[in-house]
């Protein structure tokens, strides 16, 4: 595929962003960068002046950006989406640097959609947004003082997503057809059902179950056939007589 | 060499900023990567309560941040300095991505103080100015959208040299001991002199002269021994009797 095809299905998506004036900058990096699409979850003010005036030059992505409801609407129909995230967390796989990980969404690129996904100013993504994520990705600052500035990020991103692009690293293809994020989302609500009518969960004691669920799973780049043949099973075993 | 001596060897240099916000961005984005030394070349506003504001947690690094008359005084000391650019100059040696420019930065950081210099916010760094540096390096920006915000800018490059110092790639270590800023400047003072006082030069008829030499002698990397041997000879030539 060629170049700028990888790059139309790149999205960047912001959640929760407290200060219009980083969406604006955010714009502005993405566009020096050639990429253009920008989708917000739930932002404190947009659109708005600061993010106009901070865009300087980058309006048309403001204009075209997408307002969405949820994380989990902002990741329709992607094949592969980043966690940007400073800091490991408990159960989650161990954030890969942004280097590492770019060539493999390149590569998710060339089946389908594809998300950068960044979380708010202060406290970044909650453990639940980088869950539904395909992988958490880092950016190796200076642990004394990891604090981005949002744009900053951002532009840091966007610049590693070109170079991949311009530079393009072999990454190993998956070998069938990904899963959607829609289906990866539908298997673990089946699972839950599944684990919830069985007995195994206890919603009233949750304990780790879920996060570890995600976590085992999140190591894998669950192929469609994949989640067929899990789900498969699951149903196998909801109708197995007692 | 250890890793923090490195970086304790590269200054940030600023020349001419003009939005004192751009100089706390800096700030910040600096100390992310583990960088501290900030030079600032005649800036607009400084101190500055909204440099303060964006630098955000970084403020150590304005207190102790320099500001001078000019960008020679800003490259004293220094044995190499990379002019980050956004365009190819006429005669100027054709600008290397920041990422094929590191390893050289970080091996000359071996034998002494090296710079990373950022022009204006508008029209960046001048001819001259990128003249007095060692090299132009440049950030891969799309072409249709090259405008990268200062503080962006600063963030890449901080980020380059972080990554490149954390998986050190082997560059060609210098054979000699480098000339530094001041060496190479007074070869050229001489050079010019000794140009003038010959008849080669002539200041009402410039042409492209100097800036073809200093293009000469940039695409070397001029060591203490050879400004020495280059000097001797032009002392001799300037003393042969007519």
């Amino acid at each position: 595929m060629s170049a700028s095809s990888a790059f139309g299905r790149l999205r960047i998506v912001l959640s929760r962003t407290s200060h219009p004036g980083n969406i604006g900058a955010a714009a502005r990096a993405m566009k020096t960068m050639g990429l253009g699409r920008l989708v917000l979850v739930t932002p404190s003010s947009f659109p708005d002046p600061v993010a106009q005036a901070r865009a300087s030059g980058a309006d048309d992505i403001l204009e075209k950006a997408c307002v969405v409801a949820s994380l989990e609407e902002a990741l329709e129909g992607t094949v592969f989406s980043a966690a940007v995230t400073g800091r490991r967390r408990e159960w989650s796989v161990p954030p890969r640097t942004v280097r590492e990980a770019m060539p493999e969404l390149l590569a998710a690129a060339a089946q389908g959609e594809v998300a950068l996904v960044f979380g708010t100013e202060t406290s970044g993504l909650t453990n639940e947004e980088v869950s539904l994520c395909t992988c958490p990705v880092t950016i190796p600052a200076d642990p004394a003082f990891p604090s981005l500035n949002l744009g900053a990020a951002v532009q840091i991103l966007c610049y590693e997503a070109r170079m991949a692009l311009l530079n393009p690293v072999s990454a190993e293809a998956p070998a069938g057809e990904l899963a959607t994020f829609e289906e990866i989302e539908g298997f673990h609500r089946h699972l839950l059902d599944a684990m919830t009518a069985s007995g195994f969960y206890d919603p009233n004691n949750p304990k780790r179950l879920l996060p570890r669920v995600r976590r085992l799973f999140g190591r894998v780049r669950l192929e469609r056939e994949e989640i067929n043949i899990l789900r498969g099973i699951l149903g196998a075993l909801e109708r197995k007589p007692d």
